[in-house]
């Protein structure tokens, strides 16, 4: 693995594992925050800000999501990375390029910001061309901003963190983040049977416990949709393609999951979605970037599903703003 | 990969793929003939011959399940191999020991029979007692001369290659040989992405076919239990736990499938089979032993399955020998 060290690229500075075998995810670097108080050091402004994200990454995958749920997509632009990261990390190219610099890799982006920065370069990036700095590379905390600070200049009358239900989004995120979104990553690289084991068997009670909360509920905190719902999308989608076969998640499929799976399907078809999603780009990134998991790099066909086709959810009570209706 | 070369073990001789990055798989090498008659070279008599198999390995399945549904058990000894398969091939243990020579690996056993052995060192393999050799290692023409030439030492009047349906068996086991039971180690094995997707294109269209054949028939060749019903099962057993995520034949699941998930249970609900299944040997040898496939060699938990649940198969017609109702 690599990373950067005072500037400088090594590949093999990185640990993903601890000592026990566990997939340690190292802390994201940059975190100030844009406020739509217009005095503040970086104000929510139409134009100012770029979005770098990889349609592979589940954790840039909350912020494209938010972004097109909120109608942000004139407000603030975005641009895509290559999805295979090997030994140079996230690539630019002539396909994906970096629309503001004309970088060859995401790196680059992180030495523009600070010289000598030392840490793993991740996806999302939030950019602020005003300053030339990285604001964010939290994927919680550009959600949250996306859908907080930026109201002023939404399309789309959407708050995904609605007065009332905000203590359970928070405590939703925190409780489906150790087991769920990084579960899968902690079964798929642990290095020892037992990271893996106890990583799949939380993996799945979680799993097992929201199957349940969706029989009688429209989404994670009740029948309004919210940032903790994108947080849970944003694995969902990704898991029968990749977690299943490639990080070994295969007690069950979400596509067995009566529930998830149909709660899967209404949020892919929520308007706008579709697009954040890119199967070839999650199903190649992952099966030609692990060589340490799968040293063939082969990709699979993948289950013979369709996210697209017609969901149960209708069943249950939503409150759904207009927009996504 | 590892094999015997003129009775020497190395580690670098073997090559599982050529040019093109396919699976290759070289041709088995003993090759003899027991006989019903008794004045053949190699009689087939009660106690004489001795069948060394893997609970793991699908070709050694087909002899073991033959043994079993004939009621060979106290005809024709049998023993297991340690299941994980490293860099010295098969091997015996205090747990799976050589009941015959206490020898420590399987290598000694061919060489045993052939001092100047070369070739691969598979399961099954049939051994003459007497003749202190090896009669055959080819696991098609072994489950043959199981089922047709020792019917006088056999407890069950079974006859798994019925007059009236030979050659439809024998032409089933010939078409299912190249896409399915050779397919999924084609599509696991293949070193490049063509080799893999066009072997994974072949293996579903078989599946679907013979998913279509038994929506109206009970077994692969009409209502009788034959040859080639062993030969597929020896594949659809092992298929959700090994060969859908390790060999990313994930397309679907068996028990995706109506009609091949209610025929495998069948199948392995039939008297005796029970006992030649062991999951965990299967499981623990293929995530274990195919580091090129699986560096980490973890074990994942495997599908929430249970081949022992209620089958729908009595819908459509069966004429099964009365030991096998």
């Amino acid at each position: 693995m690599n990373m950067l060290v005072d500037g400088e690229w090594r590949t093999d500075a990185y640990q993903t594992t601890n000592d026990d075998g566990e997939f340690d995810r190292q802390e994201t670097s940059f975190r100030d925050w844009i406020s739509a108080d217009e005095d503040a050091e970086f104000p929510a402004e139409s134009g100012r800000y770029h979005l770098y994200i990889s349609r592979a990454c589940p954790w840039a995958h909350r912020a494209a999501m938010t972004r097109r749920l909120k109608g942000l997509e004139d407000a603030i632009s975005l641009s895509v990375v290559e999805p295979v990261r090997i030994d140079d990390g996230w690539e630019f190219s002539e396909e994906y390029p970096d629309p503001l610099h004309g970088e060859e890799f995401l790196r680059d982006i992180y030495t523009r910001a600070d010289d000598d920065f030392t840490g793993r370069v991740t996806v999302p990036v939030l950019w602020d061309k005003e300053a030339e700095t990285i604001v964010n590379n939290e994927s919680r905390e550009i959600m949250r901003m996306l859908d907080t600070e930026f109201d002023d200049h939404a399309k789309r009358d959407v708050d995904l963190w609605p007065e009332g239900y905000r203590e359970d989004v928070d405590d939703a995120i925190d409780s489906i983040y150790d087991p769920i979104n990084n579960g899968v990553y902690r079964a798929g690289f642990a290095d020892t049977q037992d990271a893996y084991d106890e990583a799949v068997a939380e993996l799945f009670d979680a799993l097992d416990h929201w199957e349940s909360v969706l029989e009688d509920q429209r989404y994670l905190v009740g029948d309004v949709l919210t940032e903790a719902d994108v947080a849970m999308f944003a694995t969902l989608i990704r898991f029968d393609h990749v977690y299943h076969t490639h990080f070994k998640c295969n007690r069950r499929a979400i596509h067995e999951y009566p529930n998830l799976w149909n709660y899967t399907k209404e949020l892919a078809q929520l308007p706008g979605v579709e697009e954040t999603i890119n199967v070839e780009h999650i199903t190649h990134h992952y099966y030609r970037s692990h060589g340490d998991v799968n040293p063939k790099r082969l990709v699979p066909t993948g289950p013979d599903i369709d996210f697209f086709e017609p969901h149960d959810r209708d069943r249950l009570d939503a409150d759904l703003p207009e927009a996504l209706q």
